[in-house]
């Protein structure tokens, strides 16, 4: 019998017959500012499932371990069970959002380096930025944890903005989530899709991510559905 | 003629008869809360400026490079010119004040490895936190100069830890500011008071710093009196 394990702002995990094992399942729903915002948008989940499994599947073609299993309805994928560790690695190519805000500094600025930020996962907590000095005394995860997460994270981050550019998107910014599986292997866990990252066209800046609801652009669902079809085309999928 | 260059929450900084060297005086002032608080302590400009300099004559005496050159008067001191980094360096022992609040951790525990924040001073971004790849980011500072200001900064937390404990107080946390001396060497700067640290007493964990004003619990000038007469008792001064 499956049982609902858990269940987020767009997505509910649910336990399979394989104790190893989680079904996913995308949700119709959006949230912002942490939460105050919230509406239902039709064809969300099922889009964000298609994107994030190419990009899992991509990811694992290019050695980047990960709790991704496959994709198998419209809005449902099968993943590994991971233990999480409470923390969103945020990497940064180009000042956007909470950055521009914090720091004063203009969006649209390219870093030389990309900026690598945490934030503690506590909704009692709001999520608080932390370091790395924070994490280890609080006991969040160990140095060879942390080395090992900002290792994969580079990669991907290699690996994305070469896939996106040539799909005409630049890499803004994005977050991810790691996570131990059962036998102690660190991979790369959660969703890759434009809820979690900053995607702006190549040619004129135009956003095909999540600020198209955050900021009340426009509808979500065609500018989720052009970044899939693009990445597609680039994909031959 | 002696010049206003500078007028901060509790000192004064003026220019004197030689280019690299200023005149500080520290007030009879606190402030808290980012000076929504704020009062007349008479008294405390006075003790801050013999603590100060005890603590300073001290670490310069252990090889630590500072800007601080000789007290001059009860309230006054000469310090070199220095182009100060807006960063506030953090180290804490223990976990107290914003770091228990923010991280839901129990004021008093004991860190296995102190916890290492920077902050950016700013007035009008009310002086965010910042990690390390942000501050090369925004270009605040380089590498070198990180890894100077917190080997410098260990130091430091070493001597003063083991000063205060012969004085019978704990070393809970503070807050250094560095910079650079003309010929570029890099300098502690800025003062090192019961304004910009946590002290307890070894024996009952009483608060011998700020937190009696920013806590109303009572008068502070006596209080940072005891802290100086314990000193002077351990530095036979």
């Amino acid at each position: 019998m499956s049982e609902l394990l858990y269940e987020g702002k767009a997505k509910q995990m649910w336990s399979t017959e394989d104790e190893n094992v989680l079904r996913v399942v995308y949700m119709d729903q959006a949230t912002a500012l942490n939460g105050k915002k919230k509406d239902v948008i039709k064809g969300k989940g099922h889009v964000n499932n298609q994107i994030s499994s190419l990009i899992f599947e991509y990811l694992i073609k290019n050695d980047i371990p990960t709790h991704f299993i496959k994709k198998i309805s419209e809005n449902e994928e099968l993943v590994k069970k991971v233990k999480i560790f409470p923390l969103e690695i945020v990497t940064r190519n180009v000042a956007a959002g909470h950055f521009s805000t914090r720091y004063g500094v203009e969006e649209g600025k390219k870093f030389n380096k990309p900026v690598e930020e945490m934030y503690f996962k506590s909704d009692e907590l709001d999520d608080p930025f932390i370091n790395e000095s924070q994490a280890l005394a609080l006991e969040i995860a160990t140095k060879e944890d942390l080395n090992r997460i900002w290792d994969l994270s580079r990669k991907v981050n290699a690996l994305l903005t070469d896939l996106f550019k040539q799909a005409g998107m630049k890499l803004v910014d994005f977050k991810l989530e790691f996570g131990t599986l059962e036998d102690g292997t660190l991979v790369l866990a959660d969703e890759f899709s434009p809820d979690n990252c900053r995607l702006w066209d190549l040619e004129d800046n135009r956003h095909l991510d999540k600020d198209v609801y955050r900021r009340d652009i426009g509808d979500l669902t065609p500018v989720y559905e052009e970044v899939l079809n693009r990445l597609k085309k680039v994909l031959n999928k």
